[in-house]
């Protein structure tokens, strides 16, 4: 391994730059150079790679987005593409990559190592999502949950002032933690996940017996992928069936994506980034990093790409108890 | 004056409760008694009022929402109505009331005073949109920007990541204060207010020219209440003809009505309850309390309805400057 | 089992009111009563114990502090006091106990339970410190961490502007976890925990060469029980040495302990809160509640009590290689 | 005017980065060239000037700090200093300057002007104090009290759970406006500044009766400039006298001086700029930009350098009816 090159790929997450800069360093620290590559695949296409040094990844940790920036690119999806890609990182040296991104990101990475086996890619998991196999965090996901959490905290204040059920949808099209973390943070009366069936029955029932009981606001937090539909959806089964109530919707967006990272995301990016550069110079291949039970590990792309992440059902039946 | 009552009124906004504990407080301070009138005017309807003390207010000056309430109250537009809650606030002993609110809200404090002059009202400027004549600030309003440009913060961060051009709604149907403030101190590429023509052929020249000028990135502002659509409708007919870019719309909603006040909220709600509870006691009616150059000035209720805060015309022009 | 009572002892610590909430719902849930009792173990002595319902615990998930408040207590540590105790805890009829703390309060229920076997205590780990041997995550370190972290964040600004060496001491008497976090999570240049010897001559030669290597600023982060001292004195032997640097120190102090409860914190602490809810309600006793691996488990106190959570090597080594 | 030169100095103060954008982006959009110096003075004397374009300053506006950094120039004190500064200034074809700071960067100013009255000076006010004649606000103490009162609601918290009294010391070395406004905005008991004589027996029977009317906890909040000593002094004066008390002290110290901007700030920072760089092309000179009624104005340099604003009497008397 001479040198390594860093991207980052699909939606970007809080603590990106964090990972970057791991990266960056420790490829320092190792005697290698390291360069960073532009816009996820696109910048493999396009040969947008510039070499990084100490600097170039100064006062980054703090910083929400990526500094790699990120893009989707159709090109690396036909043999053509993925050549030149090959002879761009061939003419900037580069033979080790970290690639930090999700499944997508890693399946690119799988398919274009089955081509172009003398580059090594190993993995960091960056999605919002946290629905990646083989970590019990993703880089981001500590970050968008308290976003989401200190949102939900400002509508419950308008709520509870004005006696109003909201339905709120927060990011998740296939996963539904980040809804079930914030929302059991915020006392939400109900939380609707992919991974569960949503009953609409029970939870107009849930919500008159809440309200008869004095409750003087109500919470419903949605995953954007949940069965039923979205919050707007929701909210319309609701309100034709709960007329007397005022009934308010509310799209969190893209918020969830950006911002400051919280520190245990810095700490595990940083810590990941580590490793996967440790893993590059040890042989390792094919991989992503994550941390379970706050130990590196390493699983297999193909794994990352079949299986997702289960919700803890114990989290689920907390829901019930606690609002 | 005896005792004095208290509400909030209208769309409920941080520093509410700020403003509740000065006329509590300084009720007290001055030898009066002081009681809470719940739920806005349906309060008055309902005798949902409770005398408060020094502790009723403890701990409230860092919250959103307002631990009154706030509703709509149809009752109260009919002199039936105004004779029932006339005769609550007689019952309670009640002879002078400071209202927080706004316009909806004096409006019905005028005509109540009409029929019942032995009760007094002033009121103070509860609303986070920033329109109401007599007051350079209104209680809401600092936080509610600091609400939506740390909300455009995040969303500049993956705007950034990903070469997007975001279309964000914020509040104000009918002025563009908060549009204005946030999108300033958030370097958008445009601010689309009710106060000024929204020029979409020259938006999209802007756009294209921003573009083209390697910015990796562009935010425009819209406040609800444009004149041209909300953010949606304005990102369709941008989409039709910038069909190259991707763009997204995000509606930052009742994040912006809820949350922790700032310190200046705090302290000048704290001032405005002092301010309109010692008007009361000196005998002035019928008037908003404000803050304008620093100084405490009183306006009549009337001309608070009628007439509308004017939007600096040194903001608009900064916008194409800055940007 | 009939009735529970909770307590908060020792340091407050944010969180804590999500695991009275959760203590008290889950014993509701399941059909028991429930009673708060007040200011630790002195409110066992006064007897400030009082019954608590679904309403007791509405709006307290997202704050700070502890609604149950805490104190020292010296009666106690008597046979007499705890005698005391047992019977104003009969008075109420209370036969289980969640004991929310850190190692002293659990030694005191152990204690009580040689005499008063008949009452029954399960713990929560209460601290910010994250030192408690059988879990992961203590009620208060995740906040206390994001506190600390975004506190250095702004000194970094004005660090940055001016060139300036900042010694910044966090909390920890015996523990380096929250300056270990928040000094990674801010690239902090050097960071000095008890748990490790601090060599201030290798300090003084790393940040002479950072320095010179054209950093331009420096922060090194200090547990308070830093067995080199705290940040003034580490500070002022430097100092002797690195004259011409501008040298400042900053105590973050108790800040640390309070604030809003971040989103995992709220969820684990309302996890752990049903968890010894249940605990209680399945026989268990004499043990503390812990997340390990995402997992429930249960460490006997005396465990807890002798023994510490030891500081992940792997974090110590990466400071070098990323700042 | 040809070529704008803008720099910072003094202590630093959020808000300023917003500034320096606006000089920039106004003297571009106006036709004139603009160059930053480095590290104030300082960077007069070394000749440290670089050209800026529109992207010099992408992207900062959120930023905490000064990209220009700040320094003490001992020799720009001394004729020849200031002569090496002229020189350098007319290499890089600089003919109007606008100097970010307090009063002593416009001591520096007028001064330098005496001798070379072809460069022309506009200061903008930076200085977290607030205490700068001529201005309503300056530029940082909107982001300072904002950052201060967050830091003592959060020690709010922690002293309520323990039933303490905390001294809580701020900036200002020379006026209480941080400490006001802060001490307004967190409740509380008293608020000691170097405007007012402190009577210290007064504030030991205030703290008595709070006491002893059940007051869970205590908050004094101290500028660091009062004349009756810092906030260790005072509690060891309190101490003595209500030893039965739990007394703590907390210095807050820099993290007052970074972080995001406020709104606020960003916006009076920006339209300072904007007005600071206009006023160059209008040929002013030797005056301070400053925002007074919401209306741009201009006061001499030696005016702002000569007088302080004074503190509000009526915020001083509210503190007494509030707390």
């Amino acid at each position: 391994m001479k040198k390594i090159g860093v991207f980052t790929s699909g939606g970007d997450s809080p603590g990106m730059n964090a990972c970057i800069r791991a990266v960056v360093r420790t490829a320092l620290h190792e005697g290698l150079a390291v360069a960073g590559i532009r816009r996820g695949y696109q910048g493999f296409i396009d040969g947008d790679i510039y070499d990084m040094d100490h600097h170039s990844v100064s006062n980054i940790i703090q910083q929400g987005g990526t500094i790699l920036r990120s893009a989707r690119c159709s090109e690396f999806h036909s043999p053509e593409g993925r050549q030149q890609a090959y002879e761009n990182l061939a003419k900037f040296g580069i033979d080790g990559i970290v690639a930090i991104g999700g499944d997508g990101t890693f399946t690119g990475a799988s398919i274009f190592m089955q081509e172009h086996p003398e580059i090594k890619f190993v993995g960091c998991p960056g999605t919002i999502d946290n629905d990646l196999l083989g970590t019990d965090y993703t880089i981001g996901y500590d970050t968008a949950i308290n976003t989401a959490m200190e949102a939900i905290d400002k509508i419950r204040d308008t709520a509870s002032a004005h006696d109003r059920l909201f339905f709120i949808e927060v990011m998740g099209r296939d996963a539904g933690f980040i809804a079930m973390a914030a929302g059991i943070a915020t006392g939400a009366e109900a939380i609707l996940i992919p991974e569960t069936h949503t009953d609409i029955e029970g939870l107009i029932k849930k919500l008159e017996w809440g309200w008869e009981n004095k409750k003087n606001s109500s919470i419903v937090v949605v995953a954007e992928g949940d069965e039923a539909g979205g919050a707007h959806k929701i909210a319309e089964m609701v309100k034709a069936r709960l007329s007397r109530y005022e009934i308010k919707v509310s799209i969190l967006g893209h918020i969830q994506r950006g911002g400051r990272p919280s520190c245990m995301e810095r700490v595990r990016a940083s810590r990941m980034g580590v490793a996967a550069t440790q893993a590059l110079i040890a042989g390792k291949s094919n991989v992503m990093i994550g941390i379970v039970n706050n130990q590196i590990v390493y699983t297999p792309f193909h794994q990352c790409i079949k299986e997702h992440q289960q919700m803890d059902s114990a989290l689920v039946e907390m829901v019930d108890v606690l609002s």
